[in-house]
């Protein structure tokens, strides 16, 4: 297999190979769409597994919502019109004949979920009403990248309607939290919680939250949102509901989601030169033990003890592959499960037997005389669970650290705008409010990620006026 | 309430209110489409659990492929785009733009997948490959009816390819018998498992296994299929591989489904006057508590008691609801639960709690001196895990014996002819094997189901030519 190009200059090209060689994906004849190989989506089936349990731990229940929408549903609601027309594939023929009304495929479900709230919602005692459902979705992007920014997409979108406004905005920031979990406690992935700018928002919300990381090349990914549509996408569909007091009155409603990009998000993050490294948490295989052997006779004994060990590791709740492929030199099988980020190995040889010992590799360590330690086979589940916990944090840790070099303080657009041009990062300034200063970032390629709740910078980075609330600026994927 | 539409003789109108009152599904403004809501797609999640679990023990591992398939494909092998071209949906606009080459949302992944294979398929080390994938897909169907048959519906899509025919054909069944314990073992839905006609398989499929129930009014649904695609379909897509002895060979490819479909067969197998029946294993809610008081002392005392029993059967694995629902009387609560189909319910009232008692309610039985049981509380997990033990066992014999008075022994066309266009029902009868004879069954809206590994019937029921194998005719879902 080919190397990697170099992490450090060639980032782009090494996270479009290092994908395909750990066969996360692969290239499909359909423009701006990938095929999500076995490999990747164990890892979005690791990610359901923990976001359907939190999303069922607030009481919220999956559906499923047809995934064509009539054309004119989406003209209902002006600024959600605006943000997808361009994007929204169409089915103008079906069952061998032009259709009388088109149907679009659904960029988002706002405004077909909207239309069942309003047969739905009739009384408060309707409220609240918590769904959610796993689909894929297809927005028609210009230029595409795997995960990252693709034409069709998985995700999980929520949808909910609460009789007041304080209420739906609980559920909005509960949803950010258990997104925030998601990605720091088991994708390792530190995160930034914030508000977007209205020039941010989602088309046709009033409020959205995010939660943005920093790819080790200094550019920001949204990681997911989580919005409040309090007022014009309720009232384009006419959704009310009879209050306590008698009076009708229009809900309070959420969306949040997070997609299959968090895989692109889990590479960026922590993969390097030798490709991905995964989070134990989320590996879809947390050890690999390779027997070694040059003998018949050998080669059954490592074999059986092998296989012991992965029984023993696998009673602990560890997801173990015993790799005894007789076709790959032992070499061969540690470059392989290197590359596809296994974060611990086990080697096991005749000596090692003889000892009662196995070989403990950690993936991520790079310094040469850490990396490898002999363990007593009597440890082998304590010590092998204890590396997984330790890499778990590691990782965390290294990407902690990293992100504290590349975040930033600035007063001025002019003291940061080279470096942001020349090295990505992130930057913490004071910001006006103004839409005006905030599309000035356009001209170095800057947006802003999001609001902080923090008041460093007292005046604007672009203008003269206040500043109350601190911006992160930074290129985005 | 309003109450339900007669079973016997009404069964189209009583599926019709029976799922919209309990919940399963509501109409869309899509034409076709149903929403699935909480309840009915709760019953999905179960059947997904159970599948996917068997799909991976036999070495499959699940995948996405991108839903819109270049129309071009689906004309790469002739029956295919046959089959399928009167039913597809076609994206011809996206991006603001006309398309150049217009795609077709899947009506299923074959032909996408078959291109991957062809790239990925090269020596015999290569094989089996073995996928799956739990997707949306669209048929543009002309009559539709909830679960049953809709434009878009839910299913998985398993697809392998093999070195040998042998090996192929025992995939094939392999998932066939995972099929059979679903439908039996969790849904109590008897079927009987047999080979398609060459009339009656999947357009380009070479061999077609089917397993068929018959539903309570006699008509049969088709649960679900495995296929063997041998020869026509890898050669339209070059799917090539050099055998072990340096020959360049065609692989044996297999597929085979379940849909949402399955849910509808729920209802129409078990459901009876009062509304749906969900087998114990399937059911999303297996037992409710509804505590019974006047007093609010008293109320305390049973919510209390109610919670700890739920504590204890949960603890014991069972799913459990306790309905403390204020608005509500218990006559109303015991109305709504049992038109849902949940099989068990626990009624605990003040003089229950003295005599350390509650009443045990089974959903299926007819006989109301049988219908409840006093239960020592001490006993409550025992008896209630036997009793939805009992009643797993008793819905599947109720069926079973419906069935077997259902299916019936015939020579000729002329005897059944009347009977199956009066009553529907199933007949075994002989098959010359030839196309003209199997639509002549058309006039009597009858359809082969399938052939059956029995040869009761040595002449053809339509010709004098004799019969090696019989047949199942009935009318169809």
């Amino acid at each position: 297999m080919d190397s990697l190009p170099n992490i450090k200059t060639s980032f782009p090209e090494w996270y479009q190979e290092v994908i395909m060689q750990a066969g996360l994906v692969d290239t499909s004849p359909t423009r701006g769409c990938f095929i999500i190989k076995p490999y990747g989506f164990a890892i979005w089936e690791n990610i359901q597994r923990i976001v359907d349990a939190q999303i069922k731990q607030e009481g919220v229940e999956n559906v499923y919502f047809p995934m064509l929408i009539p054309e004119e549903f989406l003209r209902r609601e002006e600024k959600h019109i605006e943000g997808f027309s361009p994007e929204v594939a169409i089915v103008t023929h079906a069952g061998g004949k032009k259709l009388e009304e088109p149907y679009v495929i659904r960029p988002t479900s706002e405004t077909i979920i909207y239309e069942a709230f309003a047969r739905w919602i009739k009384s408060w005692r309707d409220l609240p009403l918590k769904i959610n459902q796993w689909t894929n979705v297809i927005r028609w992007e210009m230029r595409t990248r795997a995960f990252l920014r693709t034409t069709e997409f998985l995700w999980q979108e929520g949808h909910t309607a609460h009789a007041t406004h304080e209420e739906a905005k609980a559920l909005a920031l509960a949803m950010l939290e258990h997104y925030r979990q998601l990605a720091e406690d088991y994708l390792a992935i530190p995160v930034v919680i914030g508000e977007k700018t209205p020039h941010e928002r989602f088309p046709g919300a009033d409020t959205t939250y995010t939660f943005e990381a920093l790819m080790q090349d200094g550019k920001a990914l949204q990681m997911g949102t989580s919005h409040i549509l309090a007022q014009s996408f309720p009232a384009a569909f006419g959704v009310k509901f009879q209050a306590q007091d008698g009076t009708l009155q229009s809900p309070f409603c959420t969306s949040w989601a997070i997609t299959t990009r968090l895989i692109g998000a889990l590479v960026m993050t922590h993969g390097d030169q030798n490709g991905l490294i995964m989070p134990p948490k989320i590996a879809p295989t947390q050890v690999v033990i390779v027997p070694i052997s040059k003998t018949p006779e050998e080669k059954i004994s490592v074999i059986d003890a092998a296989m012991a060990v992965a029984k023993q590791l696998r009673a602990a709740g560890i997801r173990v592959v015993v790799d005894t492929d007789e076709t790959k030199t032992p070499g061969a099988k540690f470059y392989h499960w290197e590359s596809h980020g296994v974060p611990v190995r086990l080697e096991l040889g005749p000596k090692d037997l003889v000892a009662q010992q196995a070989v403990l590799v950690n993936r991520m360590e790079e310094d040469k005389t850490k990396k490898k330690t002999f363990i007593k086979l009597a440890a082998v589940v304590e010590e092998t669970a204890t590396l997984l916990n330790t890499i778990q944090k590691a990782l965390f840790d290294r990407a902690a650290a990293r992100r504290a070099s590349q975040w930033k303080q600035a007063d001025k657009l002019s003291e940061f705008a080279s470096q942001l041009d020349a090295d990505n990062g992130m930057y913490q300034v004071g910001w006006c409010g103004g839409e005006a200063c905030e599309l000035a970032l356009k001209e170095v390629k800057g947006t802003v990620r999001c609001l902080v709740n923090e008041n460093k910078h007292k005046t604007c980075f672009n203008c003269t006026s206040q500043s109350d609330r601190d911006i992160l600026v930074a290129k985005c994927y």
